[in-house]
């Protein structure tokens, strides 16, 4: 199945809730997450870190109507293993419920090994 | 058995050459990693990145006549998931082939994760 074009972009404070709506809509993430309003105060305190880290990024896809369907945080760390080499470490990765199995999440994990090869990793 | 006292500090530049050698010395290493003199560019670079990012550490052990007998890299990273939960990674462990089995190891993982949980990481 082919997905239609969405559109990868950096994650913004006012995507929080969507984001975390997304974390904890599945069994581990119903233990895990607490998709409350107001959300937890932790949710962006460790945004903020993210946004400020030039080796992590949270990034979003939108749909074709602009709402948010999938998420997914890339993270770039340089080792002094395998001679200094940069490592893009993928975590996570959700699409929308209603998405799933439309090749979204296909289409965002090409994004991001594509992301990881441009920031020089060698693995991810 | 219990390991003498060590001492762990950050590393430095000129560090380098003896934590490559601990790198390449293993049958893994050995195939990853090239101990040359000169030491090839992109460790020097990567041991810069790794200085300036303050989420990243690489430490090593001194033994008691002050040469490096471990090496360890901490990264510490924000994840959206677990509430915002930051994770601490250990990588990159090795303890000099003649102190193996005397404990440094056992030392120095215990001294990570205690820094681990000093940084507020709630999984290592």
């Amino acid at each position: 199945m082919i997905a239609p074009s969405i559109k990868i972009r950096p994650a913004v404070a006012a995507d929080l809730p969507e984001i975390v709506r997304m974390l904890a809509d599945d069994p581990l993430g119903s233990q895990r997450e607490r998709s409350v309003d107001p959300l937890p105060d932790s949710y962006h305190a460790t945004f903020e870190a993210i946004e400020q880290d030039s080796n992590n990024e949270l990034v979003v896809a939108e749909g074709q109507n602009g709402g948010i369907i999938a998420v997914l945080q890339l993270t770039f760390t340089p080792y002094i293993t395998h001679q200094g080499g940069w490592r893009a470490t993928i975590e996570g990765v959700r699409v929308d419920r209603q998405f799933r199995g439309s090749g979204f999440g296909r289409d965002l994990f090409a994004w991001a090994i594509r992301r990881a090869q441009d920031r020089g990793c060698h693995i991810v």
